[in-house]
């Protein structure tokens, strides 16, 4: 039996209800986006007989089809009436956009609780309100009210995004997609009238597209079902969990923005523990991980790590934060050394970290990881592109290097001029994550261990 | 009398030792970055009559003009017998370049110890060895053995940088000049044989056009000098320090970089708090701050912070941020909050964080801030660009009500697509630092309110 939310993300056609060509209106942008998807099409408005160059349908009653999915773009007030409408059509799954019902005071959220009676009743099951809907990369499929001019939207990808704040979802597509990462689906539950963040963890669970799970919350629907779905999603899958609303200043704006109670964080980071889910403490800590976890897949992965670098100064704060993360940066073995003294300059530093100084070239670091890194279990590779001696060539024998050891490994670039980026886009192709400081680049790698030894209970 | 290190940024003209045209060798790209200096250049070098089109001179002695600053940039064993002729040409300014002293093991600490006789003797004050010397873009003297092809240079600015690593002092330049962000000067005095970290910050606490330093440190060369030149350099100006080499591994890796002793954290932390500097804890942190304290020039900032958004989810993010650097964050005033419910449509959320919704618009972060700001010490404000109803003109306005309140504001900008990009340096040209999340624009705001209140002792 295909899970509730499968016709969510692939229905065999769309009507948008509350369809307009007014550039202003959040409306206009789902419909342009909505023409990305490979199924069918129909906007809803009696207004209009046409719109953008299609058909336009006065009433939902008026489209010819059997509609699997609605997604209606109407103001609050006519939300209730319109889901009568989609009950006698017999459409069973609704993503509504619109805002103005529990985040926005009582008389919102008295419409809330009879637009939830009344779709329960109807057997509707609903995305929303107050949401973006989804995202499906396999089909095209686009419910997300911002237009792909403003936010660009990721390739096919790993990564699947959960999300209860609509904002944080596109600024997470919108890094991902800068940073060159792709994405299977992306879904923003809103005020999770019905469907909620423990649904999408278990569709996600068995979706075979998803490989690894980005998930922004607030507050959970339900405390148990949440840590019972987290916890059987980690068993197969990365989960990297980044929980705002964890100080009283922040429970506060949660308060406000989803009209929701952020509770306890240390239940949270409790439950995220017990779960096996990675937490990310910030923005960044939540792109820099969820890059490394949908970008490779290893078991259980150790703690001996290996610094390979062109720039002293960087190593040294890679360093640090490998202390920090609980890594241990055991000597080149002895008989690894001698090798290196033999192919490398007197003046390369071949401790751990490998200083390839400012004369390294991009052999170099191909030799270094060749012998070393069988030795260590993971290793961070910093380059510093303003060397003379290192070229763009470098990316593909570092990624080379680090598929023929079968090691995790990420590297550190600095992403200033646009050659840097080149760069780092073609590490990311080559199944190498990029990060732009040497402790972001650390802490990624120890997500991806967090993750990876989520079963085994080292970590 | 002008400070010792004045001639090292400041003059009449530098010849290079060992200038070459191949351009595998350090010394090729000095010699093209020199011919941006405003003052005369002499290239030496026997084995050239010409370089880069350029009259070459066989040696110091050959040049027709008293020198005064000198780069050398030999091997490590010519090195003494060069200071030898610059002391009979008369030259009292050496920035050593080249590698292979103390930082190479036993035999070159040995030379290393030789040429800080011979110098001391002849008084020669010297930069480096192993240093890449200075950049001062006043009158563009640029040492620096990396190509400005690969690294871009900051344009002039306020902030200067010390730094022990030359790669840090590049990565720095690069990631400043990325983000649009100019400097005064830079140093990089490697393996301070003379002039050292605390003879840097004397210098630049007296230099006009430092508004503010930002260092980076592995360890220092006299503990009580330099806290001593810390804490009347963060009486004049804000001073922001990165340590490296915090931890165990940090300081292995501190031994093999620089060859110096990392010395115990707590006691640096202890005397930079003891001096009114503003620790920054990673690369991010120390360019998050720079910007701050180069663009932002404010007596006391107070703690209560206004927080501005068009996204919920990201100003909660802020809020949790702003309770870990102790802001406060009061609601709006009742009379404030009177007037914004008359300008603004109804589900704006109009406590602190002011939520503007997916809906705000240019002139709404306008009103939010000619209203509120006076009620608050300082502001951070979100602007989510894939939102329809923002447009690049809302840079111009959020920096217009910045000035007219005269309270510190930073920005939170995601920068994924050019535009974005544009509205980021187009802030900065306003004073207005960006960030690219949240939770680094609030740390940011928190290292200005550190700098600022250094005098006051209320932080």
């Amino acid at each position: 039996m295909p899970h509730d939310l499968h016709d969510f993300f692939y229905p065999r056609n769309v009507a948008l209800i509350g369809a307009t060509d007014n550039a202003v209106k959040p409306a206009r942008a789902i419909l342009e986006n909505l023409f990305h998807f490979s199924g069918a099409v129909f906007p809803v408005n009696p207004k209009h007989e046409t719109l953008l160059g299609r058909r336009c349908y006065p009433s939902i009653a008026a489209v010819p089809e059997a509609i699997d999915l609605a997604v209606i773009a109407l103001p609050a007030p006519l939300m209730e009436q319109e889901l009568g409408r989609l009950h006698e059509k017999g459409v069973r799954r609704a993503i509504l956009i619109s805002s103005g019902f529990a985040e926005a005071g009582p008389a919102g959220a008295g419409m809330q609780q009879r637009i939830a009676a009344i779709t329960k009743h109807y057997g509707i099951r609903v995305i929303g309100p107050n949401a973006l809907g989804v995202y499906n990369t396999e089909n095209g499929l686009d419910s997300f009210f911002v237009s792909r001019e403003r936010v660009s939207r990721p390739a096919p990808g790993r990564l699947s995004i959960i999300s209860q704040s609509g904002a944080i979802t596109v600024i997470l597509m919108e890094a991902l997609s800068r940073d060159g990462l792709g994405i299977a689906k992306a879904v923003n539950y809103g005020n999770r009238l019905d469907i909620d963040d423990a649904d999408c963890l278990d569709y996600f669970a068995d979706d075979p597209r998803t490989g690894a799970v980005a998930m922004y919350m607030e507050s959970v629907a339900d405390g148990k079902k949440f840590l019972a779905s987290a916890k059987s999603f980690a068993a197969k899958k990365p989960l990297v969990i980044w929980k705002a609303g964890k100080f009283e200043l922040g429970a506060a704006a949660v308060a406000s923005h989803t009209a929701t109670l952020a509770g306890t964080y240390g239940l949270y980071q409790a439950a995220f523990r017990q779960a096996g889910a990675v937490e990310a403490y910030t923005f960044d800590h939540m792109i820099d991980a969820a890059k490394a976890v949908a970008l490779m897949d290893f078991p259980c992965v150790g703690d001996r790590l290996l610094v390979l670098t062109n720039g002293g100064g960087m190593a040294v704060a890679a360093s640090d934060q490998a202390q920090r993360e609980g890594f241990s940066m055991p000597p080149v073995p002895g008989e690894v050394r001698a090798r290196l003294e033999k192919a490398f300059p007197p003046f390369y530093g071949m401790n751990n970290p490998i200083d390839l100084t400012g004369s390294g070239r991009n052999e170099d670091y191909y030799t270094a990881l060749t012998e070393a890194l069988p030795h260590y279990d993971a290793a961070i590779v910093i380059v510093l592109m303003g060397a003379t001696t290192v070229t763009e060539g470098a990316t593909g024998l570092i990624a080379r290097a680090c598929h023929e050891a079968k090691k995790p490994v990420v590297c550190c670039i600095l992403q200033g001029l646009g050659y840097t980026q080149e760069a780092m886009h073609e590490l990311l192709k080559l199944g190498v994550p990029v990060y732009p400081s040497p402790e972001r680049a650390v802490r990624a790698l120890a997500a991806l261990r967090k993750a990876t030894c989520r079963t085994c209970g080292k970590i």
